[in-house]
């Protein structure tokens, strides 16, 4: 059932609905890339307005500590990093005092992966493989091998059905990425993170792609670590601030190599030397990026409110839309995302030799959707602002351009780079 | 002279008074604080508005590689880190292609020493130790703390009147902050430089109370690396990415630890294995922060728009303007800033016992400068939009908020943390 009347249908008894009022897509796109980079919300606009002529301009350095009167929202910058954890925190199935958002994925990566290594140093010393998936993100991949030209790390690839054979006594953290970029599956979280810890090894979650559109349950599956990305399902913005997790039975022990003032216990003594802050806190590093940081909790405010299970229960039922309704316009397209719709992420893979132009030829009728090299088609559907009349017409453009050969130009073909 | 007529003289002849317009600071507020915190720059208000609803509104994923055709200024995201450092290369004395903006201080300080310690590895490794001062910037000292706790630093820290004493063949890299956080001394770049590399050690300077204030000459210096701060004098915003520097000698050997994709060849190959970027680009780690990058190029355009010699030579008028205007009203309040202009930053430090509460009298009166543990007041004079009326106001506020004693209050002994 993909035709228009059972869009319309389906639209109309979305209790998630209302929201999509919240963004002002831009006329005529069609947004199937907020997996990529979320779209703004009106109520961020708002909230930055504030920030940039109220916080900074009129409350200048006050702002650190407390706004200035006049405004009501907001709340002092110094805290951002651990309020917007704490708001992060139920998405992903863990305590407030176990996340904290700062700096970028990649640095966050470093700094669990150090500490892991650290934690497991203990024992003699051999335990240094970190074990991933060849294809994982490439981030993730390459914050290994730079801890392997430490000598701290050893970077062991296994394909993601062979990991339980490769987890021996050499391995002292397993790191994965939950919902893979490119074809949206899902691992299973439990099942892994319970495998390495029967061979002693630490466990580190990419979430990048899971968190705002997947059920996460980090306590539940007793995971040691996390890291999250702020620009994708939660809508903070371009090139947002991320998030980490540490469970609260590693806090005491936590040590992290990027050992900043802001991570200190007595930041403003300006001692000469380093004291950990305690718990969570001691993630930080240095001043936190307050724009970025107050998009990301404005953003992950709308998330929060519109609550985890509405939005895994609609990403559910848009992909799996959308998936009837290109079987449907283009039956031999393949889609390299997992059946299950509970074992993928909130996106559909497709594979075409053309990909490239395709996509590209998809931007020029306003369909956003991306590419992934070399031969990869993927839509992402934001639970928040996409509806299913949406759906029907961008896999009606799909079609449109895989059918007619409008791909086929040399303006579509050229390439620059993309994120 | 301190006279209300000469400081509306000098203000009338200030080659740079026009600038004054470009920042609304607020009503009341006597703002010499910019070098802890630069002010919104209105044109900084209307590109972040530009990048917000537009950028990020209507461009949405497309705004990384081209930006929306109704929007004139900007430029693509994907370019924000090298085109911000080649803004910031001729205030510091630099090549376009030796700076970039990216992640925070810390996290540059990081990548820097590491970078260098690498390359002192190749002789018999006993090269280990980077040398600073006592009381350097505290994120600083901290870093080298976190690579000693790795294994791969010694930290060794000597009185800047013993730097030269303590270079000796064990040290791989001198580290020094080029003008003192608190009491705005300005260190001899070329000379320590030329001393560190007569023992074969390299050196990296921390320019964060620097940059947009003081002449600063990287390449004739011969200086290795360097890094520094983007919130202060070129006013990028609360939280704003930083910079690095890297000499041109250096850049085909150049290795850092934190090998995000950004810093890849070939980032959007998506391989599995790293191959660093040619050049500087290698330094980027995660992907860039764009409101804050926007900001943070806003802010440069207007620095280098006003040309740092007038910049410096303001700034320096100005710093002896403040400190005759306090010597006269209270003499004895011991400064202690060099007494040469030439030979410390843009900022003046006084000692005082009370200076926390004082501090916060002042604030409560509109003059903002900032308190500096244990016992330093300290005062900063952005060349961009201080005038010298403004100073002879705020020096008479101070000197009356000394000597009537109305700092002795209960509301402004009460610490909060402050930046």
């Amino acid at each position: 059932m993909t035709t228009e009347a059972e869009a319309q249908r389906l639209d109309a008894a979305d209790p998630l609905r209302h929201f999509r009022g919240r963004f002002d897509l831009p006329e005529g796109v069609l947004y199937l890339d907020g997996n990529s980079l979320g779209p703004l919300p009106n109520s961020t606009r708002e909230r930055l307005h504030t920030v940039i002529d109220g916080e900074w301009g009129d409350g200048l350095i006050r702002s650190w500590n407390r706004l200035p009167d006049k405004l009501g929202g907001g709340g002092e910058w110094i805290t951002l990093p651990q309020r917007i954890g704490a708001a992060i925190a139920p998405l992903i199935g863990a305590q407030a005092h176990e996340v904290i958002a700062c700096d970028s994925t990649s640095v966050n990566i470093f700094k669990l992966i150090w500490a892991a290594l650290r934690m497991q140093a203990g024992d003699d010393g051999r335990r240094k493989v970190v074990l991933s998936e060849p294809g994982n993100f490439p981030t993730d991949l390459y914050m290994i091998e730079g801890l392997e030209r430490q000598g701290l790390a050893e970077r062991r690839l296994a394909g993601v059905d062979d990991i339980e054979a490769a987890l021996d006594e050499d391995v002292a953290l397993l790191m994965l990425t939950h919902v893979h970029y490119k074809t949206g599956r899902m691992l299973d979280m439990a099942r892994l993170t319970a495998a390495a810890h029967d061979r002693g090894a630490l466990v580190l979650w990419d979430l990048s792609h899971s968190v705002g559109a997947v059920p996460v349950e980090l306590a539940r599956a007793k995971a040691d670590f996390a890291v999250g990305c702020g620009y994708k399902y939660l809508n903070g913005g371009p090139g947002a601030p991320a998030f980490a997790f540490v469970a609260e039975r590693h806090l005491h022990a936590l040590e992290q190599p990027l050992t900043g003032w802001f991570g200190h216990a007595k930041p403003f003594d300006f001692d000469d030397d380093y004291v950990p802050a305690n718990g969570i806190d001691r993630l930080l590093c240095g001043t936190p990026q307050v724009l970025g940081m107050s998009a990301l909790e404005s953003g992950v405010a709308i998330t929060a409110e519109a609550g985890i299970d509405a939005l895994v229960a609609k990403s559910r039922a848009l992909s799996e839309f959308f998936r009837a309704c290109v079987s449907r316009l283009l039956p031999d397209l393949p889609c390299v995302s997992p059946d299950d719709p509970a074992g993928r992420g909130s996106q559909l893979s497709f594979r075409h030799e053309h990909a490239y132009p395709i996509c590209q030829a998809l931007i020029a009728r306003g369909v956003i959707g991306d590419f992934r090299a070399p031969d990869i088609l993927r839509f992402g559907f934001g639970p928040l602002y996409i509806g299913y009349e949406d759906l029907l017409r961008a896999a009606e453009h799909l079609a449109e351009v895989v059918a007619t050969g409008e791909w086929d130009r040399e303006e579509f073909r050229a390439r620059a780079a993309v994120t």
